[in-house]
């Protein structure tokens, strides 16, 4: 019996779908046939044809027995094979498991039986840890992908060419039939423990992908360039961005500056995503790299917060930086710096601190807040008191893989809990002190070590710097800085200490200071717990 | 027992939340307090004002005892009452109902008994038509909005400030625990039999706010006037896209040239929608009117097909102008005129013929097809074979309020049937050639009428026009033309017939010539119903 007049009138299939990105795929295909989808150095592709190649792989795996809820893993980097990859398992409501290429074999086989996956689709650049790792996994129908870029090294049954030669391509392929069913599994890293495996469903892939194009204010066919992995979290959404909006993607195998600013020339780039560490790279690149760049080219960065010299660096190249901030259970970038008109006209070193701060919650994003992490009280917006960040919405994600007790404890309470600890600014944007796991806390009182970070990165002799905590008899723990220095530059430690006494509170200023490159993952995070077992070592 | 792994994943407040519009109210307010919302006249609020105040009125509602599926009413003009009611209803689970503030007393009644209203909203412009339709609805109680724009005029118990007074400003809102709730209700005109009452739910208004924003390009913080009155598909869904940009809604009580213009120049208009009446009204304004406005201004246009010439007009006047199209059933637009580059360089005959086609379905529309109405077979993209336009997805609307027969019967085979005859082009472009009403029988040939009023819009002395048929004995009907000229322009019956000749196979040149003013809606579209009533009785 409905409650009102109104609760008669129920679903039917022409009047609800479930919301997937496999829309809008179809749509591009079907009104921007001949619009160019994607670019790999010589092979060039159309909707249309990305569309015939996506329907011959989704037919080729169902062929194979491979259906809903069956897990497709990929080992590949930014190719057409894996932008095909995010669309095709999807239509026959398989998942994809996009895996991170850095990772060792240990790992790598963990994540395949961990993620029971059917079938493996691998590049030859990564046969050398992924062969090893097959004997465990005999059932797993190993294609390699074979890319003119890297000799080929056979590791499986059959190529992606014999496989896509398999299927057809005008495949009457289904929608999900629940837009809460999984579209995609992407393990973190994790620093201690196992990996845990994030699931993604059809309505928060369609929603982020639509909220990357709202918030960043993208508009039709832009030219993407693919600095950030697509394994990293579904490349924030962005191959399903770039089918909503009929965009290009840009292939690049490997991030290298020149290759970037080659891309950016030719192809005459609008949009594309790095972490700090990629936009560091290429301020500091040599300026013959950088002619011959004049038209508009809007950077979105994350993975770690970028010191304020970096997104002043980058403006002084004449690219518009945005920083978001998220985490893989948040399908990548949740929250946004949106600019705000009142500020344009502040000196950059102003500008760049604002952009600095990570941002608000994006338009799509529901709700966040921060928050003490037992009360879960928010704190004031007063950007001194600090809190953790806790998310809730569409756009966090299903849950962990076959781990109810993690799922529930990350969920605890009704909201996502981040582990990043931050503040709240009077505006409401949200600003990053540290992830709670990095905090340094001497003689009781907590150090920031991105505030320290950010000294350092001001200095004109350091490239790039990384401070964690090392045990201390007296203090318990103290920061340790990790300073990787310009080429031709020359510093002492002393000469870093007196630097950021001028900065900081004497309690916040490093006791131990060294000099080396900083260990980082593929999405150039620096792995912070691989320089704490160094500190700790010295 | 799951199908597989990944159905062990259900769905829990922290990642699952109803889409709603009013998420995006809550967002402005809550990032963006300072920034303006609402212009009218000397009237100016923040978004934290109309906030509160649609706090205050969903309060005031929600203790007199209206709550889920109850509706209310509201027989507003584009005032700050009308942009609250849209959100402050929803806030308690009610349900708008914005009428059409053309209609007559007797289809006023109608409505409020059949909408069951339990409240209404009323401006006092229309207490001459609402007045009369009290006394059948004694238990509804009547809120009259005093404006300092028109004489007030008391038919209710209290008046708006009044019931504001009555509520809390931090009232304690939820957002709707189903997104199939029912947000509004549209009573389409209808030109026979009763109106039927559209549902709109809380997913779709959600999705095509942002369908609004992402297929219209249109960035953070617009500065939109409403020349579209809100109660017309509440206003295409732009007071919920406005909520989700954290743009301003500038009023208009009177949709004239003068204050059109003013407008625009005053406030810095960065977008806003009209239909082609109202276009082609700006077009032959005074060029006094049109003095000091430079900055880039978007428009929609929509509910009637737009003749190229006013298309040309408008970019000769520097406005880029979108073609939409849709219906009541479909939120309002859900098919967008979307501009290809290659196409810049055209002539601006040639561009112009190109952007009055209806154009291919919005990046959130889900499906569309131009069918044979009887078989559902879709008709080859030719640009000549004719059928009828149907939809289906997320923006197809909910049903007809206690209309069983009627909303089975618009949604047979699954789809959509929207009346409207087109073709499609072979770049899959729609473009209408009739409502299936409209089309003119002549010795078995189908006529479209709006083809001829392409041509009768392209002479320079006629302003407007509009074909209908007309019986006749010999050839059971034949195009009937009713033109309006421009001031002080001359034309005989036989030059517009010579005209007509000049570019129209003989068939279709109309046979009757009528110079007369055109009756309109007040959504500016022609009642080719009252035009076909008076070309019978000539």
């Amino acid at each position: 019996m409905p409650n009102s007049i109104y609760d008669d009138l129920p679903q039917r299939p022409a009047n609800f779908e479930s919301l997937s990105p496999l829309s809008f795929l179809r749509r591009s295909a079907t009104l921007y046939p001949t619009e160019t989808s994607v670019i790999h150095g010589p092979e060039t592709y159309t909707w249309a044809e990305t569309y015939a190649r996506c329907c011959r792989l989704a037919s080729a795996l169902a062929a194979r027995g491979i259906g809903r809820g069956d897990t497709v893993a990929a080992m590949l980097p930014n190719t057409p094979a894996m932008f095909e990859a995010h669309f095709a398992i999807a239509m026959i409501g398989g998942v994809l498991n996009a895996i991170n290429t850095r990772l060792d074999t240990k790992t790598i086989s963990f994540i395949f039986g961990h993620g029971e996956a059917r079938l493996l689709l691998t590049d030859a650049e990564f046969a050398g840890v992924v062969g090893p790792a097959l004997s465990d996994h005999p059932l797993m129908t190993v294609v390699d992908v074979e890319d003119g870029a890297v000799p080929a090294q056979r590791l499986g049954s059959l190529t992606y060419a014999e496989l896509l030669d398999e299927g057809d391509p005008s495949f009457d392929w289904q929608m999900p039939d629940d837009e809460w069913h999984a579209i995609s599994l992407n393990y973190t890293s994790g620093t201690t423990g196992d990996p845990k495996g994030v699931v993604y469903h059809h309505r928060g892939a369609y929603l982020n992908a639509v909220n990357n194009a709202v918030s960043w204010g993208m508009g039709l066919h832009p030219r993407y360039l693919w600095t950030l992995p697509m394994f990293h979290c579904n490349g924030w959404c962005f191959p399903w961005t770039l089918a909503a909006l009929a965009g290009t993607t840009i292939c690049l195998r490997q991030v290298r500056e020149e290759a970037i600013f080659d891309a950016i020339r030719t192809y005459k780039v609008t949009h594309f995503c790095g972490a700090p560490v990629v936009l560091n790279a290429l301020i500091n690149a040599p300026d013959e790299m950088k002619h011959g760049i004049d038209h508009e080219i809007s950077v979105m960065t994350a993975g770690a917060a970028p010191p304020a010299a970096v997104i002043q660096g980058m403006e002084e190249l004449g690219f518009d930086v945005t920083q978001v901030y998220g985490l893989t259970e948040t399908y990548g970038p949740m929250v946004v710096s949106a600019w705000k008109h009142v500020w344009d006209d502040l000196p950059i070193s102003e500008r760049s601190a604002l952009k600095s701060r990570q941002g608000i919650p994006s338009i799509m994003a529901e709700d966040l807040m921060v928050a003490d992490p037992e009360t879960l009280e928010p704190v004031p917006w007063d950007g001194e008191t600090q809190g953790e960040i806790f998310m809730r919405g569409n756009i966090t994600m299903k849950g962990y893989l076959k781990n109810q007790p993690t799922t529930d404890a990350a969920f605890a309470g009704d909201w996502f809990h981040s582990g990043d600890i931050a503040v709240r600014h009077p505006d409401g944007y949200v600003q990053i002190k540290d992830r709670s796991k990095d905090v340094i806390i001497s003689g009781g009182e907590n150090i920031s070590s991105i505030e320290i970070e950010d000294v350092l990165f001001r200095h004109p002799a350091i490239l790039e710097a990384a401070v964690v905590a090392r045990a201390d008899d007296k203090w318990g723990e103290h920061p340790c800085a990790f300073v990787t220095l310009k080429p031709g530059h020359e510093l002492s430690a002393d000469a870093v200490i007196e630097h950021c006494r001028a900065e900081l509170a004497r309690f916040k200023v490093p006791r131990t200071v060294v000099f080396s490159d900083l260990p980082k993952t593929s999405t150039g995070k620096v792995q912070k717990f691989v320089l704490r077992t160094r500190a700790d070592a010295i």
